[in-house]
């Protein structure tokens, strides 16, 4: 699409100095689904691979309501006043299928986005979930070469977003509101195992009490559950967002939690396991997407589908003349 | 290997009729990897998938000590007295890689073994795990055929043993010890979610109070979790496998289940998802054998995966670089 193909060296060392443009140049790259711009991204990236790995990954999750916007916020804008330089990111899979996002609005943040050391990117939107997937995390890397030493990535909670960004962050956590009961009715299928911490927000006024009492119910449930990280003690905090109260005690926890996991080697083997696990798990995305996107198959698989669940054809048959037609083998 | 083909329709025929002889001749061609007997048992399948699907399929699973065997020889003891067919079957992940089965000593359930009313089977071994699954599952149905009412399949519950066979049977149940909090944190994460029921099993003698306390625990963790099933409200129960205490009333929750999600549709609904998923999952592995056995893969995933791992090179070119050997895209 450029007529002349850009200064890429050029780019990666105003990437490092920290410029903004650049960044959000060599992002878009990365978002690009073009062949082209693609491949600039990822000549970037490469380039820019050995200054990654710096920040704090920090992963946010929570219900409808639970206030995520609110706490990103608070807790980004007190980063960023005490010196530390914020990027926020977001997985939203409803953005692969409506092609817009839902985080895109930088109003919700208005006055981090404001900040000069904050860094506000929405969901990356388009393609397959996976490339959703794939756009973040890189994008994750380029946040970290331009020197932002805290990585925000909220997700919405639909589809298996949580799962994606339990897969790329160091520290996962769970933004809940008060009455656990109810609250957990809600959550999703064992979200709650992957929470490196569970904070009650909305810990204000007359929900005051409340709060704390849900944080004791959380706590109750977490003891029964299964760490989230080995050598850590998963547990439930309370804070006002709204207030700005408890953000400090929670990068505390942060804090914490990575002295404790930069010591034990878990954090590094974490990542390490991560970033495998992200290569075969982008082998499989491609070898699906190759698959389903054959002519032969997207014409076959509704009827092969309702055939099987009709009982007329076992699914091994129906793979079988799936893959027969397409690579001729068994 | 056979010089003539055998009669599959004079087989399927006799297993309609309940041979015992002629149903482990189909699991044997089921079982095989070997071409030709493969084709049979696919073709054996097939005309008896008509017959297939009037069982109610049992998963059951439970932390080693549990009690599995002896619930299952008391269970199905009882079901067999009184009437009813009972399979025995079962999903070794580990046989996948020993090629033998830990599963496979019938003296396990000697009196079981002996009823004229039960088939045991050990887990299919050798091949990848996702022929193990395949394998039982096709096994399932033909035992469905051959007029077994009732299935059983047991897990030992190493690696996603579990998650396997939820995915093929109307009712789950989770066997457990008694002292929930420790039970709890050696169970694995998100398996509670999946039972039906919780049986807290050596409800006997000593331990029959505590049993009754580790019952209350579980069902105030049940309160807080999402229903494995739609419409159904998954509690715990006391037994005592050893003594055959307690047989009757799981017995009659799952009849309870199974008029409440036949009723409701959301038996039908589980089972035709549960194909239409099987067919996916075929596929995936499919595609994931061809290509990790595809040699250039094979000489290079491991370096690949190390300079992943050291920052050395991003996954997406990792990716890139394989597929461009494998098949020559992008």
């Amino acid at each position: 699409k450029t007529a002349e193909p850009p200064n890429l060296t050029a780019i990666a060392e105003k990437v490092k100095q920290g410029s903004m443009r650049e960044l959000a140049k060599a992002i878009t790259f990365i978002e690009s689904n073009a062949g082209d711009h693609y491949l600039y991204g990822q000549k970037l990236l490469q380039e820019l691979l050995p200054s990654t790995g710096k920040a704090i990954r920090i992963g946010i999750t929570g219900v409808p309501g639970a206030g995520k916007s609110t706490f990103i916020e608070s807790f980004g804008t007190m980063l960023c006043d005490a010196g530390h330089r914020v990027a926020v990111l977001a997985i939203d899979p409803s953005s692969s299928i409506s092609g817009g996002s839902i985080l895109g609005d930088k109003t919700r943040m208005e006055k981090l986005a404001k900040h000069s050391n904050a860094f506000i990117r929405p969901s990356p939107s388009g393609g397959t979930l996976g490339g959703v997937h794939r756009k973040t995390r890189e994008t994750m890397l380029l946040c970290e070469a331009a020197g932002f030493d805290v990585i925000l990535i909220e997700t919405v909670g639909v589809g298996q977003s949580e799962f994606i960004v339990r897969s790329m962050v160091d520290f996962f956590m769970l933004l809940a509101l008060t009455g656990a009961g109810d609250e957990l009715q809600g959550m999703k299928k064992g979200i709650m195992e992957l929470a490196d911490a569970i904070v009650v927000n909305k810990a204000d006024g007359v929900n005051k009490q409340l709060a704390e009492k849900t944080k004791n119910e959380f706590n109750q449930i977490l003891h029964f559950l299964q760490p989230a990280t080995k050598g850590w003690i998963s547990k439930a905090y309370t804070c006002s967002a709204l207030k700005n109260e408890g953000m400090d005690s929670i990068w505390s926890v942060i804090g914490e939690f990575r002295e404790t996991v930069e010591k034990s080697g878990v954090l590094n083997e974490r990542r390490r396991r991560q970033t495998k696990e992200w290569l075969h798990t982008l082998i499989m995305e491609q070898l699906k997407n190759n698959f389903y996107r054959h002519p032969y198959v997207k014409d076959q698989i509704s009827q092969l589908e309702q055939a099987a669940m009709d009982g007329d054809i076992t699914p091994s048959q129906a793979t079988e003349s799936l893959f027969r037609e397409v690579y001729g083998d068994k």
